[in-house]
């Protein structure tokens, strides 16, 4: 029988000595990183706090990306959709992952309800919107997040009634916005 | 200051309560999975454990995949390149990434040595010849393993004089072998 447990502490302090100009670029990082001394922040989120463990912007990868996330009790991402693939792995505490499991309708719909829990995995459909929530009072929940095909283009919705074509585009990110620069266009 | 801990065990006997058809098909998978639950194997290779996450086979993913892998002291891949990306999160142990930093030679050439840790994360360039070792004598190294564009193709090297072109291709994977079917062949 296999037994595997995880435990983190994670704070929500921003690392200071990190430069702004180290925060947006590979030159000067070393290959092995220690998780513990990256950047964290909210980034005007509240409750959240987000690391880049390995990302577009940061390490210049093109395919995939890996966040470490922290949500306090009560917190939630927005309800959303996005055309990558999208993988957790559940370090600490628990939650509700809600998800409308198709997106061929107009709307989302009524979104079905998945207990979350430390040491669990699940991904994402491709464009399924879907809402993570820290329902737990007294713990943080902490995961590891995986996209494909980084930056992702995220889609929000204010209620899990409002169309498809409805839903606001938000990119880039909110802890990429300090370094993205939009690409040139062809001119042809 | 952020402080990031992960302490994870895991023994490494294969579950068989979970059947054959289940371990080739997301038919009868729950979208929530508990890790502790998923199988684990060394598929023939002395020292590794082997859990399959979020994979192609079994989860129908198309861009990304990830593994929990486990190796016990003085195991080691082989050294070994792919055209996808790759990105470690270490989660317990101590050990030694060699790594070719070109891949623009006819050979990998004499590696560099970078010592991995718990709680650091680093990512192996597209293409560059690496291996990972567990160097330390006591204790298991495991790590979240993730990679894109799923099912990788490995080519295999038996020592880092051999030539690009004579690494012997290995594919599909060891843990995949059992599910795998090739794809129908266009026949125009």
């Amino acid at each position: 029988m296999a037994g595997l447990s995880l435990a983190l502490s994670l704070c929500l302090i921003f690392l200071p000595a990190i430069s702004e100009a180290s925060r947006c670029s590979i030159i000067g990082l070393p290959l092995v990183r220690n998780i513990s001394e990256l950047p964290q922040d909210n980034y005007g989120r509240g409750g959240l706090s987000h690391i880049t463990v390995a990302g577009s912007l940061l390490h210049g990868l093109k395919e995939v990306e890996v966040w470490l996330q922290t949500f306090s009790p009560g917190s939630h991402t927005p309800i959303h959709r996005h055309s990558c693939e999208e993988v957790f792995v559940v370090l600490k505490g628990t939650g509700t992952l809600f998800l409308a499991p198709s997106s061929h309708g107009k709307y989302p719909g009524t979104p079905k309800e998945f207990s979350i829990y430390s040491n669990c995995t699940f991904h994402i459909p491709v464009n399924d919107a879907h809402q993570i929530w820290n329902t737990n009072e007294h713990e943080d929940l902490q995961m590891l997040v995986i996209i494909s095909r980084p930056p992702a283009k995220v889609f929000i919705y204010d209620d899990w009634a409002m169309p498809h074509t409805a839903a606001r585009l938000k990119f880039p990110y909110y802890w990429d916005e300090q370094c993205f620069e939009a690409p040139v266009k062809d001119e042809l």
